[in-house]
């Protein structure tokens, strides 16, 4: 893998879940949701013809109940040959949930995922990346072998158990180089929103040096609903651009990474 | 329409009404109210120049307690051949009432409107951007026709209820074409200053992007105390040259624009 | 006057009261209070010395408790002919006060400074800039001619009571030309340190535009402990020569420039 | 020393513990220590080599929980030749402890870097930033020698005691050339994710303003786990041949410097 430098793009699919997650009393405020449901209605198609343009096989990581709400647009993203990751059921945090309720919300989010697409997925990203003291345990037994979830390194590797590796490979993750400190808004007293040039000039300030940094790779992650808009999207286009221009660069699906992985 | 890009200028002009309608105690705070103010005795003026310079109609969003406070100032907006828009009466978040209590600030803003300008307006935006599950009804019973409160997509569309296309047209909002999130500070830890320039690139970064993606079109939101100043004002001033630039762009207000949705 | 351009520079020389102000409790962190010595000990000089290469006289603004703390600064300031003015005396907000203690703020605030330099300043500027209901009777009760606080405009103008005016005139602030929300951090989170250029910028953005309005003035509001910095002192110098380079620019103390509104 | 210019790298090394010192609760989780984690599996190794290469001797300070759990790493920094100061031990902040509390952080830190490192740390930089009033007296008493904690100025200076100077000598930190302010996030709202472009120019707009006053020093304030990755190392790797291509620029440790102060 030395001579090449892989790119991983991983987009959450939230919809509305991104705010019923956390706070269920929310669904009784349409104009909020209808921030998550930008995705589904303006930002998703879009997207996807961005991706098939660079000809870029992405992992989309989507709540149960995202699912079986909009199944028609997650077979599309199927259909377009991503990867489906599972992301959780409600968008419920992990660590504020008992041991019924995280098992629940695991098993739940996979099993609406089949429903959907046919497959049982074996990628999973918590919802808002966390994990509790039995994640580990859980997804073992759900047949999980891709988590994308910490921020200990720039390299994939391999998780333990008791001292031994098991089947399961982490792809580290990096807030700075995900999309939601810059567009996530909302009217949020704290929350700034930055020119996507701006964005730009941070991802590849990384890119550039990662890239000659033996064994790591770059994790992008975005968000439908941040991501979709016009000028936004122009942007990943440039940075997509400039990415594929250098000659190591290689996209990967997180499972098709994480496969090459000892 | 396909072969022009509409460009919609909503601005709110709250004035005080922007502090008092979230929290009532605070109109003992004659400062804090002062940056409201600051719509009425600075802002409205150059801006209306600006906007009469460029032969733009905009579509301005009134409390109904700013148009009992200051019906002059109201009656100068109205004159000027701008669309009259209600913003609710006393500025009260949507989502906090009970039944009675939006149905009154809902009829008494309409209200306030018509006593100051004579004529009963069509158009609504919530304060605060949100709205409850009775709010449908409400707009249609007191005959609102054009609603600009919604983030789900960046395309005009009809609301439906019942499966059904209703009397009311939705022209969606988007937070990062607002001023707000650039300028609205009060000392508020949490909030951020930008320089206009910046602004400026944030919204030409989407206008040029938008451009080109057929039925869309491009939704500025302005607060007569935020832009009114004058370097932000040299800055919406440079933007609207640059918009008006490009060969398909056409201003609307925002019951013209709605008035050609199928 | 329409054939010049005012400049007020306002510099808040608030020391430790800063944080003591607001939670007496503060005094018991050292290290914390010491972002205010920093005034004191190492901003102030090498401020005072580019006003003084510049020719500016500023108006500093300084609570009682300061003054009794570090008289020796105050005499300095006051040496060099730099007007001063009252910022209350323990940089308590006045809208949390009840009326005897905002009167025993006002008055201590002044006879600490009188105590100090040997005459009683007629210029005002609270802390935390708000007003009561009581303020007005208790400025003109005290002599006060001058105050630095509305936000609701951006000329200079006269107090009016019971419909008529009185002997005090405001000259207004704006938070956007003042230095705290860029440079104000103290380690709080939804605080933001910019790039002095930054902020020169959004300042010269605001000084060209407004230049060429009728009446207005370039009110600039600093604090001894955040722009005594050596980078920021080299962007206030480069401020300064640009704003001098444009032929209309004429520096003005708080007084001088409230004695020339009619 | 008036014909140099010293520029002292601070680093602080806390891995997990800048979570845990201050909410002991949060070691259930797992992905936001992780954040932590980065430093000691990602970070430290290319930082140490950048220094290396720089020829630069820079302070580590390091709290005694992370000596405890990272022994190899705190050995290999004290390998290179870098100065280890003490951090506490659990980075709890010291103005939230009682006296015998502050006493057993204070003690258990530096005989935690002792085990580890085999010699007693004279350097200390508290947790947070903060100092009681005992803290001055419980220094002394451990034979700590060097502080980097006041804000107060940007000159080193000798701590007194009843007017007298003491066996502590203060070299000054300045939150603007941190880099906490600029990189640290982890998902929290309020903070903000910078360029490291935008940061190398705030850094370098001090330096070179600094470097021309006399008697002054820079004093850069570094996390291993928020500068240790590519593209803000490549951006210190800049800094750093910025710095060192003027020619009164010297690196320094702590303790050597504070060793030429009267």
């Amino acid at each position: 893998m030395s001579d090449i430098f892989p790119v991983v793009v991983g987009i959450d699919f939230d919809a509305e879940a991104i705010w019923t997650g956390r706070q269920p009393e929310l669904a009784n405020r349409p104009v909020l949701l209808s921030h998550g449901t930008f995705a589904v209605r303006a930002g998703l198609a879009p997207l996807l013809a961005l991706l098939a343009e660079h000809r870029i096989r992405a992992t989309f990581f989507i709540p149960g109940a995202t699912a079986d709400r909009h199944p028609e647009a997650v077979r599309a993203i199927h259909k377009a040959g991503h990867e489906i990751g599972s992301h959780g059921h409600a968008h419920r945090p992990v660590h504020t949930l008992n041991a019924e309720e995280e098992k629940k919300e695991l098993v739940g989010g996979i099993d609406s995922i089949e429903r959907v697409t046919g497959s049982r997925t074996r990628i999973w990203r918590s919802p808002s990346w966390e994990w509790s003291a039995r994640t580990l345990d859980y997804l073992l037994a759900e047949g999980i072998t891709v988590s994308t979830n910490f921020h200990d390194t720039i390299r994939p590797y391999r998780h333990m158990r008791d001292g031994k590796p098991v089947d399961l490979v982490e792809l580290p993750v990096q807030w700075h180089l995900a999309d939601a400190p810059y567009f996530m808004y909302g009217g949020q007293i704290g929350r700034v929103i930055h020119a996507s040039a701006e964005v730009e000039r941070i991802w590849m300030e990384e890119f550039e040096a990662m890239y000659d940094w033996p064994g790591t790779f770059f994790h992008l992650t975005l968000h439908v609903q941040l991501i979709g808009h016009p000028g936004r999207l122009a942007m990943l286009n440039r940075l997509l651009h400039r990415m594929r221009a250098r000659p190591r660069t290689r996209f990967f699906g997180s499972a098709e990474l994480a496969a090459t992985i000892a």
